[in-house]
């Protein structure tokens, strides 16, 4: 059994809990080598974050660090994935006064990326479906991911991700990375003030970019920005970097400032 | 038990269930009374066009028939609620291939509003948090429901329902409820091509007031447009038709065609 669920080695939940009911919760997905989860202390807290945010009370650290060392005990590479819900609840959106939250801690299997897309780069799409806008969900790895679920059943096969953009026209990122772009030197990466999640690998890039004197911009980016931007990469905690070399019929190279920040985070993630 | 996990009493479902780990599926909730689910046909049609929508195969209408008949057995009155999720599948938003679909079936506590709601009505309260738009989840049941959640969490003691607004400043709906207002002897509620939920007892009230020679325009409302009507009403499957006495301040009486519609769709729902 590679789960636990409340501690508690299952593969079940109840079909009340609010994460099965609403989607009322958050997760986490960590890469993890020789049994350590990497970016550990990052993730937990914005776990915390997340959890205070939308007022659900979290686990203390040392639980999960507990449960997520038995869960990974002799995984030689795999992903750790933490859920949290605000827990058992009777029908309806009004949260139980008692409701204890429900944690799952679960390893999963490598997904086995080609190590090209890390080294030679991918080929990326727009898609049509929209990433919303919200005032109190932005930023947030929480559980409502039918948005990601349907842009991701747009991509066609020769696409290994696809970019989001919000009804104002703005990139804002792919449906499992966060997005960068290179112009005039600069590094560029979408504000996610109004909707996005806040990857830590993302975190882990800017202050990467910020070491190395490498001037970042957090802003909005249309479409045309990044068709005319000289070097497109994607982030997160499991595929670390890929750059990207084609969207749709643009093609780009793989450039310096995109080695430099591969090379950077080379610690951050498992090299595969 | 009060529950059928694809057909077989159980409580709980996988923990790997896309419903608990996206919000990947749809609902609907049904009024019960002496056993006979309320407006059954039009609920099974909602989500067979919501399953249409999310490319989730729907189960045969007869069989959620039987299943709903087998745990409505004996129930004087209740709640009926039915969830379809795309099922069970690995880590990640792409869909699993031969990935069956899961359905749950399960009788719910009648929540015994107070039958004052229904006839002198409720105070309501304006939420912060937005309701977001989205072009391929608007008017869908579905389970990514943590705005509502939010917005539910935000209702103080003295307000039953709280309503909803966009990021464009238009009200959409209720945290649960369709909005209807009276403005100039016609009937108005918001257009639901951007965000909210397809109610189907809106579609009763708007099917009657048609049938009453009632004027209904479904459009763009804003909170002064609210403030500004002569009546107010909000509808579900469950409550029938509540009257808005107040929004925060302003009162509004319990007027002639709020009465009308509740006169009309006394068949629709629950004389609680």
């Amino acid at each position: 059994m590679n789960l636990l669920v409340n501690g508690i080695p299952d593969e079940k939940v109840s079909a009340f809990d609010r994460g099965f009911q609403y989607g009322d919760g958050l997760f986490e997905t960590l890469a993890v080598e020789n049994a350590e989860p990497l970016l550990w202390d990052r993730h937990i807290a914005r776990l915390h974050s997340g959890a205070v945010r939308l007022g659900i009370q979290a686990p203390a650290a040392e639980l999960l660090q507990r449960e997520a060392r038995e869960i990974c005990r002799g995984a030689a590479r795999g992903v750790l994935k933490i859920a949290l819900t605000r827990g058992i609840s009777g029908r309806g959106y009004a949260p139980s006064a008692k409701g204890e939250p429900t944690r799952t801690v679960g390893l999963h299997a490598w997904p086995d990326y080609p190590a090209r897309y890390r080294t030679h780069g991918i080929a990326v799409q727009f898609c049509h479906t929209l990433i919303s806008r919200h005032n109190r969900l932005a930023g947030l790895k929480h559980l409502n991911r039918l948005e990601q679920v349907l842009a991701r059943m747009e991509l066609k096969d020769e696409y290994a991700e696809g970019l989001m953009h919000d009804e104002t026209g703005h990139v804002v990122e792919g449906t499992m990375t966060n997005l960068f772009v290179v112009a005039r030197d600069s590094l560029i990466t979408p504000d996610l003030s109004h909707s996005g999640v806040e990857g830590v690998m993302r975190a882990v890039v800017l202050e990467h970019a910020a070491a190395l004197s490498i001037q970042c911009d957090v802003t909005r980016l249309t479409r045309e920005d990044i068709l005319a931007a000289n070097e497109v990469f994607l982030t997160n905690s499991l595929i670390g970097l890929w750059p990207v070399r084609r969207i749709q019929s643009r093609e780009y190279p793989v450039g310096r400032i995109t080695q430099w920040i591969q090379d950077a985070i080379r610690d951050a993630h498992i090299d595969y």
